[in-house]
């Protein structure tokens, strides 16, 4: 076998960078726990007809056959499975199933792998975690579930910062103030205003101006306005003056406009006193998916704006139906393998060490071997990572050993007689060599497992 | 859209399901890092030629193709990619790619999703998880490993046992024994006869013996002998006694049975010390796969072993060659989801609730929520568990909510005025309400986080 090269958007990481990756995860866990977010998984497949539901994204779908399938079975869709391209539908339908056994509203995060079949590009794969958080009800879903779970999102990626991520902002936007607006200003196709809109980034104002003139029917006027409300952003409810003098300024009244600014006005305040700096009211994000009816949430890594949203999300008035209850949901999603590879990447973080272990036993020959394995089975009983030796090879060699894998301490066992009262344990960095008995020994608390740090 | 229905062999747990599951990743993770194993994670595909290089698991393969490919590309396999069906095959392919940047010997634990197109059955899945640890060395591979690993499996499933997982007893056999034995009889189509053994639970042994005559065209007498062999098992040395009486008896002597008894007669010893009762040397275990070289494992549930085996492995003189070096390994795959399937479905075992919060905060008035925020905010801080009332309904119908979702406090919060003082927090189970403050108060442990329990 040859040596093999990685696949294009299929990224993988060397144990440091999956150490990296794993305390991402666990804090977004623990964060999430603390919530009282029910974790969940869903299995990888979903019936390719609900995959497609939607439309929009059967471009990405991977879709699958068994291999000694008949390949001449036929085009139909029934039955045939592809590849889960996020956690939400497949999250909807797992609600719907189990509908019974879950009481609403119902709090989940579910960190898994989503598969699409995209050209891979810096920062997007075809195969890559996600963690998603969303809250769904039975029926109704009161409007305090959109603040609260971009501010859940906001405090896990804070408490990322500490191993060195940048600083973060959510952005956030309501929908209905957007689809107010234009409606007030005599705009019907307020999708098309917001596909266009979604475009601002990429394209620039006014080539914006003119897809809103040539797609949603605007006048210039109207598709100036619908720009100068897309520029407006702030951190306090100053935004929502804002928006309101430009609303009477345009002739752009609407009830939706006024209960939109009530609810983003909200959600500004309790980011305020709750996640000071990290929320920003920005009018322009519109997010295209067609189901967001309320909040919309994007996230920037500050310094890295080019990465795109490492976190989005929204409110959706029917993230699921069966026909008698309908379910509301509001949820955001965290883009996990882009956050870490931008962290691995731009050399943001390190992991102390690539392996857990945090000492080398050393073995002085083949017959003592289980001498060494009981001075290992002795310090992990009281929760301390250790491997034995893999050869009774000379000292320097055993210690070089544990250099090249990290492993700061090295253990050397005393003659058999001495009963362990004459271990000794070396600090290979230091050289610092002192007696050590495996009942109490304990590595200084920074060693114990590997840490993940931020660089410089 | 309809309710939908589970799919079968695509296994999908409840929220309190999923803790049980969690719980036992989070054992077995934290047992394989106290042991130095470095947690790695692969891509879920492979290129298709790769996954079929062994040949006899092909018809299990479920092969990808993106939905907008062009479906008259051709028959033909190059660049095609199928879903991963174990572990190792990835694993293989992961130390050849990162060779240069890997310590050997490597060790590593992997725990990961694997899919088969098979039919599904009790405890056979199309989608499941895997939990593998392996050792993989460069050009060579001490036998010690083979006594460690499945060592560090007994540790992990012995802790186990205190959520309520059945006793284990993992059987060891050794290829060179089998293979010395047979090439002592004058047999030479080793494959043959273990293929055939590996069927003893099966068939039975007349059947067997049929099939060692037929198929590696051995005498009855030299199938009643290799019968004989595999009705050896024992969890002392005195297994290695018999087999030599037997083959002396049967005039099967070859060098290659005298290593191999040397390499078992030390596993058993050593697990004697370490695990004493969990390992049986079982002169039956056959593992149909060819690639085997060494000690071989499987392990069985004591009261469920009509579930087939729910860890098996062994050691493989080559897990990849690139070449210039070869890499001998030695690893053991536990089925996690055969086994939660089990604990859930026999009912052995039980989370003592199926949310993570330990506390629902009563709100009061929906002006008033941000004060519920903030006693939940202070709890969190200190690492309880909390989520706050979706409504402000009356208190008997926020405790009920609470009650359904498995939550065993309330608080409720004091007038504002009282900034905290006369707070108050009620056991649900118990209806005791007592004063409390945020700033201070702790549940008991055992109700800090759900647990999972043994049942009865």
């Amino acid at each position: 076998m040859a040596r093999p090269t990685p696949l294009s958007g299929f990224p993988e990481w060397l144990p440091e960078g999956r150490i990296v990756e794993q305390h991402v995860l666990d804090v977004l866990r623990r964060t999430f726990e603390l919530h009282g977010f029910a974790g969940i998984e869903t299995r990888a497949v979903e019936p390719l007809d609900q995959l497609l539901r939607k439309g929009e994204t059967s471009k990405e779908v991977y879709v699958l056959r068994r291999l000694q399938e008949d390949p001449d079975a036929g085009p139909e869709r029934a039955g045939q499975l592809g590849l889960h391209f996020d956690l939400t539908v497949p999250f909807a339908r797992y609600v719907l199933e189990n509908a019974g056994h879950l009481a609403f509203p119902f709090r989940r995060y579910q960190i898994q792998k989503v598969w699409r079949g995209e050209r891979p590009q810096d920062g997007r794969f075809r195969e890559f975690v996600q963690a998603d958080i969303d809250v769904v009800g039975a029926g109704d879903l009161p409007y305090h579930y959109e603040v609260e779970l971009p501010l859940v999102m906001a405090e896990a990626l804070t408490a990322l910062q500490e191993i060195g991520l940048p600083p973060v902002r959510i952005l956030v936007n309501n929908r209905k103030v957007a689809e107010g607006f234009y409606r007030g200003l005599g705009l019907t196709d307020v999708e098309a205003v917001l596909r266009s809109i979604d475009k601002l980034d990429k394209i620039g104002p006014d080539a914006v101006a003119e897809l809103v003139v040539a797609e949603a029917g605007a006048t210039p006027e109207q598709a100036q306005a619908c720009l100068r409300l897309a520029a407006i952003s702030g951190t306090d409810e100053d935004v929502v003056d804002r928006v309101l003098e430009l609303a009477v300024e345009v002739g752009a009244r609407h009830e939706l406009l006024d209960e939109g600014l009530g609810e983003l006005g909200q959600l500004v305040r309790a980011a305020q006193d709750r996640a000071p700096g990290v929320v920003v009211a920005d009018l322009k994000i519109a997010r295209g998916l067609d189901y967001y009816t309320g909040s919309v949430y994007e996230t920037v890594l500050v310094g890295h704006e080019q990465l795109g949203s490492i976190c989005s999300g929204g409110r959706y008035d029917t993230l699921a139906s069966d026909g008698a209850t309908s379910y509301p949901g509001v949820g955001l999603s965290i883009g996990v393998s882009r956050l870490v590879s931008r962290l691995l990447g731009a050399g943001l973080v390190r992991a102390t060490r690539a392996v857990p272990s945090a000492v080398l036993v050393a073995v002085s020959s083949e017959e003592d071997r289980h001498r060494s394995d009981a001075v290992a089975t002795a310090l992990r009983a009281r929760g301390i990572p250790v491997e034995v030796a893999p050869s009774a090879a000379k000292f320097g060699k055993q210690i070089r050993h544990a250099d090249r894998r990290g492993i700061p301490f090295v253990w050397f066992l005393g003659p058999a007689e001495a009963g362990g009262t004459a271990d000794e344990v070396k600090d290979i960095r230091s050289g610092a060599q002192e007696p050590a008995d495996a009942a109490t020994w304990t590595p200084p608390a920074e060693d114990l497992f590997p840490r993940v740090v931020a660089v410089g």
